[in-house]
């Protein structure tokens, strides 16, 4: 199959970079063309980039020049990390120029014809596409980062058991800040007990990618999420601590066991992101830790450990995802990835 | 007043050089004796112990021979800070010896004889005292260092609308778990979500520390507590994301003023470790973090802030304690400071 | 003695809330102004600061108007703080108006009439100012932060037995790149073994400040310096591997000797923040560490180690300084102090 | 080819595990036996062990069972990853007993007939081997992980210019201590400028290393070292600071290039460990970093950066290499893989 080309818009920025570590030896896709802001414009990628990836810029991707955000780039999909400063109507722009616009920002996720997208969890949601208005063009989204960590371990459980109650508390990565993020005099041997904007929507989007579709609309979950996020010195790997209450009784065999098989769209499909298994359990006391689990499966798949009974709700337990992989770039491209397999691009 | 002799059991360990960096200009007190284990028996203090507190060993304390932990030390008072595998037995000895014993480990903290004091919270736990058999020694012990962070603020809201349940997070420092304690290799961009025995200390102290003192016995609180608790890249300060559901309504200002207004005995009788307030509340929503508010009032209050709704239980918010002073040594000195001052020793 | 009203320039930068946080309950001096960029003009100081220091703004600071940087603030003495892309002209504006100028900035350095001042290396320097053209008002600067901890323990020294040749290699603190700074996520887990412009400061500024007053000038020493600067993971402190090259003999207990007996005009004059001892030799193999000695008198004592012979050069050992105290704000109060025992303000 | 069996000795420790997990896919070797102290033997290999590595323990090892550290392993290499306090006497007792052993340990790299081999650097130093007395069984060891950094880049220097006199200071990671290793307690916010042993070891490897195999001795080199060792907070990646001084002029360019170019046994028989490149010159400014490029070339390679004018000696430099790979683990196994092509061993 001849590759389908793509673009990157927010090129630069820390989503940006990620996207071409992860898309330089795709399967699928070629990257073709770079945008990002008038500073950056005109320049060769190597030069406009501040690159702090730890695996160098990709030889053919380096000598690429920069071009604005506007939609007359060479390639028939756009991956956005934009600011949601601007990636609202740029990404717009796009989608009426007929692009298929991949999101990893925030601004377009409730709108009611854009689906927000985990594949392994809501694939269904691509129906919505033929309601938008932008012609051959469109838009999908991912969820923020802490909630796709969230959203893929309460799947199966509101699946068999029903879930009416979600308690969450964060300790988030560094990277989710973005570069250069968050200062080192604010977090070496500190904590920050509040990220802006973070728990509001880790409280309604799992709404949004847990509801069902019906007739060109999202009926959106019915449960109730309280979210408390902290900052911690840590470079990759949301932690959270959750607690849950099911409708129907549960027993702890039952939900590890659905957890271990859950599978879905982007493993039946094999695609190239795809972890094989998307959740991993761990039985040890003191796992998932980000250093040690947070690259399972090349940072896709989300792992959860500690399952116990909660005293108030009826269970807790801890989980454990990447979040500039599993959580934003990776996310992306799983997207695309299973656009690509339904012959909705290129 | 002529100063009261005192003695430190295990005074080479974290807790026990804790304790002679907070006395060694003691008003009260006059460390005369100091104990620890046979490897240190025989030796001057600063050739037996490995000194890691960031102020220099006291003068006069640094050539003190270290002796055995029995009960023949020159001393009304004994610290302990001696681990749990030791402790029961050896704060049992000094008490049947005739000294009062003060104890920050958690072997006696059930002892239905034995007070679990705060002295801001319950000091009329003292009367339990009577109760021991010990003859004219006897044991009080303080609460763990989450525990302690957790108790103050959830005092004055129980006594003013009554507590149901907590669900309580934690991120805890690293010198809770003493010296060496963790490995750097495990800590360093990383998060632990696992502290042995810590979660079921949270979910029970509590009860006895906010119970009612009656006819000699200890009427446990009913609360519903469930506790998760991590270990973080913090050196000092234990942060805690709470949610409280109440027994009667309470608005987010009678919440905060009755923490504001909150003081007890030390601060009544002026004691000298005493915090001039027990609670600061901050208004910031990016406070409290350890490393800013970890030392106010000399590490004794604990700071409190993002006091908010929450969706499941009533309200959430954020508390910040200085585990080693206000959750450990500084909590065990203030329960002595207590005794003195009520002609109890000395 | 009445106190002298003082203003700082750059009052919200990091160097500035130093500033404010060292004077606030100061013998001598009395902050009665406030200036920064035009963006916080007009505002509260606690208004228009993002403060981060580790105890709260000083009441009687926080309600202060700030100004921009024109002279025609109330007080006699301004301590700059400003960054070097502006520090210039500002500084030379408030001289030229008549003002004691203490500054911290590296703008005037290196003008010939222009003291670097280390009080205790050289407060004869001080003689400098005659020769100033501003008037009543004058400009005196204190060194880098790397280079004043190296410099004090080199005087005694070259006074001694003469220096031929330093080699010094930095791992420097992160608060010396002021806020935000360096990222968490260049920092955390890694080491940069650069930082821009620094070296050549450690490799000329010493030069100066030990160079003798001759007839209206300073004479440089003759000094051959070769720097290598790193940033690590610290919060506070500055420590520095150096090896030298004598001109005379010396045995290692002549200078331990000459370091603990080293003192100069603060000490004399008992000025306020100067440290009873500048410097403080340690036995122990494994120090001075970052956090364990960079408070020693307040942070205005240097602390050295490892003193051990080097095969390429004489002698190798091992410095730490306090960056924002010793070498920084405190260094520029220490310098206003002794200009005030001498009447040269106020 | 038939896969060589190998035996790993202190498999528990870190350096064993890591010989395990480089081993576990290898094209020559395949571990049969593992080896510990008396309290892991009995255990299979994933009851006994502490494993931290990021990686999962291989399937195929994880049921092995552990045997004490005696020669009757069904195996013709060991790898030893042993403590200095046991390694000497056993890597005897196994070389008597006919194994070839690859050791990671101090205690035989001064043996006059025990090669200090990097393959790159002095793989004629093999011929030592027949001057052994055990035999067919032998030792080899590899240096030092700070020692490998350095010895690397100087090669090619004192081949084509000759080196007179090196100084430097290293910044060396946590791993380098192994396990549990340095508390955090220690080391976050903090630098320990102190390495027990590990100057000596710096100032002397480098002369074996770099002399001359002459008629079944080496002439050690005659170069004037000059070391000082710090700890800091990285996990894993040792920089040091350089300055050398030559025997000939040679231009910055000339040095570059030899860097470049440098290349030996290793890359000239392909062997699967071997880096492509054994060193890799960057021009950045602020490179190397441990955190960007420890893992080049799966952590086999050296890179360096910052080549400028030293003021006193000729030349300054700033080396990075991955201490348990390059300076460890991958060390011996790259040792291991030329005695395997010379068909010394199998």
């Amino acid at each position: 199959m001849e590759k389908i080309k793509v673009g990157i818009l927010g090129a630069t920025g820390s989503v940006g970079q990620k996207f071409i570590q992860l898309l330089s030896e795709h399967p699928y896709f070629e990257i073709t063309s770079l945008a990002a802001s008038e500073r950056s414009a005109g320049k060769t990628y190597k030069d406009a980039v501040n690159w702090f990836m730890q695996t160098p810029i990709p030889e053919k991707i380096s000598n690429i020049i920069v071009s604005t955000c506007v939609p007359n780039m060479d390639c028939k999909i756009v991956f956005s990390g934009l600011d949601a400063g601007v990636a609202g109507e740029i990404e717009e722009d796009f989608a009426k120029a007929g692009y298929a616009v991949i999101s990893n920002s925030k601004n377009h996720r409730f709108d009611p014809d854009v689906p927000l997208m985990i594949p392994e969890v809501n694939s269904e949601h691509l129906e919505l596409i033929k309601e938008q208005k932008y012609g051959k063009g469109f838009i999908i989204t991912n969820p923020n980062c802490s909630t796709i960590g969230l959203s893929i371990p309460l799947k199966p459980i509101d699946d068999l058991f029903g879930i009416e109650t979600v308690s969450v508390v964060t300790m988030q990565a560094l990277s989710g800040a973005g570069y250069p993020g968050v200062s080192s005099l604010d977090i070496i041997d500190n904590v920050v007990p509040f990220i802006g904007g973070e728990e509001i929507k880790m409280e309604t989007e799992p709404l949004k990618i847990l509801g069902k579709y019906n007739n060109g609309k999202i009926e959106e979950a019915k449960i109730n999420i309280s979210a408390q996020c902290n900052r911690v010195a840590v470079i990759d790997g949301h932690l959270e601590c959750v607690s849950v209450k099911l409708k129907k009784e549960a027993t702890e065999d039952q939900i590890i066991e659905c957890w271990k098989n859950f599978s879905g769209e982007p493993q039946k499909l094999n695609l190239p992101t795809a972890p094989k298994f998307p959740i991993h359990y761990f039985e040890q006391d003191n796992l998932p830790q980000p250093k040690l689990q947070r690259n399972i499966d090349k940072g896709m798949a989300v792992s959860i450990g500690r399952l116990r009974k909660c005293s108030i709700l009826d269970y807790k337990f801890v989980i454990l995802s990447h979040n500039t992989i599993r959580g934003a770039a990776g996310a992306a491209i799983l997207n695309a990835e299973l656009l690509a397999q339904k012959g909705l691009v290129g």
